[in-house]
């Protein structure tokens, strides 16, 4: 059992069970998913239960002048949740109590390490619904959620983690605790530092209770899907639906590499000759057959090569599943492409106005025959949210390199596009400069004026976002 | 013409024409619709027409130290444009233009003057919608909205202004131009900085521009009144609208004493013997009827005495306009009960959760008692938002100390109830004190850390939200 001032403090105040020091088991907690991302090696892991053994975490800390590294499931896609050498990793999965849920107010509180899928299960057995709905949500937690202000396929309509984050409990850098918001549907008092823990990715504070907004069950869906012969097409589409004033409850966009790898991942009979397929949803009860049909209209008008709707529920949910296997089929893929074991993804994520994702879209083909790498589109098309998936061989430096380039000239691109480097990923380790370059120096100092006045000591985090 | 090296560095940066320091104008500049809040006398009034005039404002404010209280229409409710002695005021009506409607990214980008019925008439033009409404729509500023993060009637089921902004330009206190959010449907990149300044009263800076985001002009509503003979029997209906998980577009309350000002005011044929009337509105198209039917039945289930449809759209527009008239017509109901010329109302407004919606009207009821002091309740009962009014003679001490002590009381009960201070009016100078007992010290200790870094000097709004 190791031993340090730090580790004696830690376990007088947590009990030896809940600190880790066992290189192995400190191992598990290096990194999150994210590639082309650093990770140190925490001094020892922490697993508090309750908000006071957080702020004596936190407190401890502070007073060795350790780092604090705030993790959920590590599910993250930018590195925000990786270790720096040394740190305290504070791992907040034990506090996955519900703590409420109130329908007439419709509000959930939740402690942080509560599972997304377990609050959804939850709020459902009352009629219920809590919206966001990141890839990640069979595992990732609602702490890590509002940290990364994590999106999914029902922003297009319902918003990313933020409009339903209504307060917040946070242990600050001092190991105060701060309660931010209100259980009210309405309230505007003071500054909104809910938002502004919202996202923050850990340098700010460490979220130990949450209070989210639920919405009634929404109706179900109707689905279709619209074949296209050309990525620039189906942007046009998206963009036609939206200047028609149309709101589908859900509109994902997977390009031909996608389709191939999906179809390798899990045979379905998706249409590997299209060079794009838009999934459209509506949920408007009564009226969802006729926004169905004028979503059609317009992907027809746009040059979809055909359209059809989903005939029943279990062919809607097929092809729902089918976008949700986008991620492991195309992982699979690139190891397929590189036979060695060492292929891998860079998943990038950037948003640009709807009028410019056709644009997007044949920029990032330019990009990958520029580049020499195969990239994968897939995403959120409907809010303009992509993510091209860079494919590489991670043993061959030239590569890597390659990927990279492709990386940074994708970012280049989106900004010039009047776009932002993260849709819904988040900034972490992998994407500081281009946060910088998005928001300028003005906005630089502004970030570093506000972690500085909340983590004066910089130990919150350190490196992450800034 | 007065003289000194402030002014001077403001006419040669403005032209004279853009610095008023006439007594008499600068007494019109005071403040703003909020009672009991103090005011003090502007050293001037500057109305830049740009971004780089409203920087040249700050900084030569900032140069020789002196406090700069920027204002919009100075429609608000809490005092938060009420100038200080030896100010600058920073008017921003000057700075009117809509600079762009996209309907394809859904989105427009306004100065801050444009007045808020400006932008919706001019977005309805392209089938869009900007759905924040406050009271003071017909003459309040987009920019003093944002300031206050003003609501209004659809915020039942559309949300307060801060859910519309996605990007702001701001003149910092440092007199450099800062730009936050972005112009995608979806972005998480670095700190919501866009959400601190929404709402912070000019404490932060000013801003210059806003970019709000915009809804598909939404289908005609139905409409319908519930005639409760109680006022707790109302806020039991609200309750169970929302545990039955339905989403009225508006959900309204007027109490007896409304009823009877709005009929003496404008004898619309009202029900002046009921002690409290819900308004509620259905937008969902063709599943309205239904919706509305609903409603009617939940309404009926919780003790209405009699619930009836809007037959057509002019007779649900004259029910909506007896809502509106709701100020106007409490304000004279005022003057009519202290006859010397000198009746008044502190308008107060707090929010509760749904639940305590009756508890919050009965216990209004009996403040009102207690305190001896007619108050009349009005609002937006779906969000829990409330604004009790209350009527006092302003020439008579006694009366104003009694209407001083039932808001506090008001006041005191929201938070026992787990309401906010404000749900929709803002801080200002109103609410300084309250503010403080719900955020409680370590809330205000952030709040005032979050200030200095950005305004070290104090300068912007001093006095305001803090």
């Amino acid at each position: 059992m190791a031993a340090s001032p730090l580790l004696d403090d830690l376990r007088a105040a947590l009990g030896p069970e809940a600190v880790l020091t066992d290189p192995d088991l400190l191992r598990g907690y290096e990194r999150d998913e994210a590639d082309l991302c650093a990770a140190g090696t925490p001094l020892v892991v922490t697993r508090p239960r309750r908000t006071e053994e957080v702020a004596a975490v936190v407190r401890a800390a502070g007073r060795y002048g350790v780092p604090v590294v705030p993790q959920g499931a590590r599910t993250g896609l930018a590195g925000a949740a990786n270790a720096v050498d040394g740190a305290v990793v504070l791992s907040t999965v034990a506090m996955d109590a519900i703590l409420e849920i109130d329908p007439v107010s419709r509000i959930a509180v939740v402690q942080p390490g509560v599972v997304n899928a377990a609050l959804s299960a939850a709020v459902a057995e009352q009629g219920l619904w809590y919206p966001p709905d990141p890839g990640s949500w069979e595992s990732s937690t609602i702490g890590g959620n509002v940290a990364t202000n994590a999106g999914g396929m029902c922003c297009v309509k319902y918003g990313v983690t933020t409009e339903y984050v209504l307060g917040l409990e946070v242990v600050l850098a001092s190991g105060e605790v701060l309660r931010t918001g209100r259980r009210t549907a309405k309230g505007v008092a003071g500054y909104d530092l809910t938002r502004l823990f919202v996202g923050s990715e850990g340098t700010l504070g460490v979220i130990t209770e949450v209070t989210v907004a639920l919405r009634p069950a929404p109706a179900a869906s109707l689905t279709l899907v619209a074949v296209f012969g050309s990525t620039a097409a189906a942007g046009e589409a998206v963009a036609r639906i939206a200047a028609q004033g149309l709101s589908p409850s859900l509109l994902e966009l997977l390009d031909r590499t996608h389709l191939t790898a999906i179809e390798a991942y899990r045979p379905m009979g998706l249409r590997t000759d299209a060079e794009a397929l838009l999934l459209a949803a509506a949920d408007t009860g009564p009226r969802a057959a006729e926004d169905l049909t004028e979503l059609a209209a317009v992907c027809t008008a746009a040059g979809a090569e055909e359209v059809y709707a989903a005939t029943d529920a279990v062919e809607a949910a097929a092809l729902l599943q089918a976008r949700r296997l986008a991620h492991p089929a195309m992982e699979k893929y690139a190891t397929d492409t590189y036979p060695g074991g060492n292929g891998g993804l860079i998943i990038d994520d950037l948003a640009v106005p709807r009028g410019a994702l056709a644009a997007l879209l044949d920029g990032v083909a330019r990009i990958a025959a520029e580049c020499s790498v195969p990239i994968g589109v897939v995403g959120h098309a409907g809010d303009g949210n992509l993510h091209p998936n860079i494919v590489v061989d991670r043993a061959d430096p030239a590569s890597l390199e390659r990927g990279r380039r492709a990386f940074d000239e994708i970012m280049r691109l989106g900004l010039d596009l009047g776009g932002t480097c993260t849709g819904e990923h988040g900034v972490g380790l992998l994407k500081r400069d281009w946060l910088a370059r998005e928001i300028g120096p003005v906005g630089v100092r502004v970030h570093q004026a506000i972690k500085s006045a909340l983590d004066p000591a910089g130990l919150l985090n350190p490196g992450k976002v800034l």
